[in-house]
């Protein structure tokens, strides 16, 4: 059992540091809003600290789980912060969705400390990190990541090592951008089906397995059909990770024309109040350019 | 046992009327190339007809697999045809993809004939025909359901009854689609991915089962990344059907903006000389555009 | 002094059949609905028939300006219309925009009874058609072309043969094309400015002559600014007309992504109630999209 | 008359430093590339500095003329560099297209030390510079604006006070969003034009003058139709633009779906070699995906 530090008790995060002081880890967290880490503590067998400082000192391994780069970037190399506490020997692991390019610079600042830096977004939602249940996309030096999957299989379902350094992010970024295709084309394909007054449950149990088959489809049919997306994943959060995947592309000289026109339509989304809706709003939007006469 | 008259013996309709004829049907069938009805007819138990007359006189119902709009009306409307020919009770399917319009109008001339006319496209492709694992989206009058679920029972895996006619239709043009949009995401994603190097089985590995996953990610992605677009569902037949899609879409007052774009994308496609491969070379263009330096 | 027939007194046609009146010319109109027929013989010199043999016989031309493909080719090709009544030798001139298919197949229909058929699709707007100041692209034989310059001189500023039969239809599809890019741009453009309290007037001052000017920037900023969109040309007759540059794009194989998008757009507009709205009115769908907070 | 610095000695810079030594001022010019400097002062009445800080002294303004925020902010912070050394009354003149953030941050912390900063973006393009015929779209405090006025005279066609600090730069971004829309509409349109033989300077002499008119149109149609983009604006700096536009507008919660689009087109030019064509090189793109057959 090791002495671990959870940084970012955020819907990810909180349930994510339980697992791993369920699993009979010594955990220490730290959280911007300092009562949800005193919350954690009184659920979770864990402390509770107020400063950074003071939950690293000590970690064997020091995990993040926040929200944009710079977070990530602040919570490393600011005065008093991660790396300024961190002992050689140290394992950081970053389970943030940021851009591939923050990953490795701060690989190369963590090598410069003896520290290993791993970036190790997830995927699964909410229910799979409650769960336990979570798929993790990893970018790291080869050594170093055995013991990442050791540390990490109390809420991992799925793990796979991607390259190294950034390699995690990027292989997020192509997840991210293959959603907004899918929602965009499933959100026209509803509405279709709503405008002639199919049931929509029998088109989905009729065409789900085959070539138009998704997760989405699955997943998310009869909640769209009824227009409810209070649950899921935030189109203020997506619209962050395809600013990600846009700048990426930029750099790389790659163009992504329907993840740029989809990325401008949750744009539309968050003008008309639907920026913490789920990212199946998409027909949402369709539906109020194309009302019931 | 029944008299069954099948028109049509394409990639589809061929491993579809062989079906039928082993399961211990009298199959008459009619081709436009009559040399693949002798073909059919020295393969399997039926007989093979040069006017389509000889081929509809006495079967108790007629199954159409062809190509378009103008082909079912001309095989069901032109002097010496189907109606012309069809007794009173017959049952008259058609599997081909069209206009749910088409169907509508056929549902109507067909019933001042007392005969019953059924739109029921297909999915499942060449292999779910040749598997007998097709599914089957249905638009009837609820009185014939019956009989038809019993007659294509040797070659269908899943059927629904949509609705009345031109329901299923209907239900085939939302497939399509999503399948647009699932796959220019898709591309954009492997494209990504490329570009950076990364494993595209352990990319799609790690991200298949989730909010990304897709049919088409599964089963595409090899020979996606092999730019190997020799087989499945070609982009000529696509662009008839999207172009059925964006004609209902105008009629209904219906907007498909991705559906729209990705179907000019087809249309490059087709200049780029990809007219007879898969949907999913929507990456092939997109490497065009983005070449390796 | 010719005897002409004018077909099709619309908000073009009624005051280009007035202008033929006032020069002289013996005019002979039709019109669907009657009373404007009665109407216009009251304002101009000239005579109202309720048949279009009435109107056609002993006429020396025969102009029409209608809606559609389809009126065109009932007014030309039905029992009793145009073809059936035309002597050989007179010259029928289509001021309506349509496919440059149909006009190619009138022209080879009329061929055949010695009758000349010209496609001559306008700009200019009812502004233009009421002070005679229409811009004409015209598809016919070398033959024909001198003798239709001196019959439409009358409300004619600019003409141009563009090549044989449908070279005036394609022609007018390039305009509309490019004035669909032109506005969703300007549309673009405008809601910034709007968004970070420019003053628009002073915008279109300093940008208008540059590389960003145009018609639209220069006759439409102010009625956009103030979001007046009850003028110019309907969105319902432009969606005709993108329908028509998109068929016939797709059987030349050529693809028109923003021209696909743009019309989606307006088909929103159309759904938003906004089909007898001014083509401009793309900036009123942005706004819907992107409300002030 | 002043004495005057001018920063950036590009194709723009170069022939605006020389209409102010004409004028009579002054003159100090810095390049980042010392031996243009050294050129200049050897065509016109002036001195090359091979420092900034010499060539900011004793000025009673600096103008800027250089790429990208990221040199403005450099040139204007960095230690040795404008601010350090512009004395208190100094007028600041940026007229390099960068965002209207930087140019508001950039007015406050000059205000601090009595600076005057004004951002004053151009366009009329190279042409206009070494003609003296440039538009300027100035944001500043109306107190200096006549001074800009007077100072700017020698090389201004057209100037216009848009606003405080950042307007400037915020009606460029409408001007390029505008341009965008133009040129992709204009590049379908003469592309269906050459698709079906029609003569480009035919159509353009007809429908030019009407609601289709550009001024991309009237100076671009010839060198489009030739396939020749050696001249104009780049690509590359387009992108840039771009660039800032889509920031911006992410910023104020706008979305831009054609300029997102457009700009993604841009990326694949450059994929294809075309970073420093012109802008109107969006047909060029066109033809690559409609090859002739």
């Amino acid at each position: 059992m090791a002495n671990l530090c959870f940084i970012g008790l955020g819907t990810m995060g909180y349930p994510m540091a339980g697992h791993l002081a369920n699993a009979g880890h010594t955990v220490s967290v730290w959280n911007r809003t300092h009562s949800t880490a005193q919350q954690w503590s009184s659920e979770y067998q864990g402390s509770a600290h107020d400063t950074i400082a003071a939950a690293v000192k000590d970690a064997d391994a020091v995990l993040l789980c926040v929200g944009r780069d710079s977070d990530v970037r602040d919570l490393m190399c600011r005065e008093a912060c991660i790396l300024a506490h961190a002992r050689p020997g140290t394992l950081v692991v970053d389970h943030t969705t940021t851009s591939s390019t923050l990953a490795q610079e701060l690989h190369q600042l963590c090598q410069q400390q003896q520290v290993d830096f791993v970036d190790a977004p997830v995927s699964g939602g909410q229910q799979g990190a409650i769960n336990g249940q979570l798929s993790l996309m990893v970018g790291c030096d080869e050594a170093v990541y055995a013991k990442l999957v050791e540390l990490t299989q109390p809420y991992t379902k799925a793990i796979e090592r991607m390259g190294a350094a950034g390699a995690g992010q990027a292989t997020k970024m192509v997840n991210q951008i293959c959603i907004a295709g899918v929602l965009q084309g499933l959100s026209e394909g509803l509405l279709m089906a709503q405008k002639q007054n199919l049931d929509i449950n029998k088109v989905v149990s009729v065409i789900s397995q085959g070539a138009a088959g998704s997760w989405q489809m699955v997943n998310r049919h009869q909640t769209m059909d009824a227009d409810d997306y209070d649950h899921g994943f935030a189109i203020d959060w997506m619209r962050k990770d395809l600013g990600i995947c846009l700048d990426e592309a930029k750099q790389l000289g790659v163009s992504l024309p329907l993840t740029a026109l989809v990325d401008q339509f949750y744009a539309e989304l968050q003008n008309l109040g639907k920026g913490r809706a789920d990212t199946s709003a998409l027909l949402h939007r369709m539906r109020q350019l194309n009302p019931d006469q």
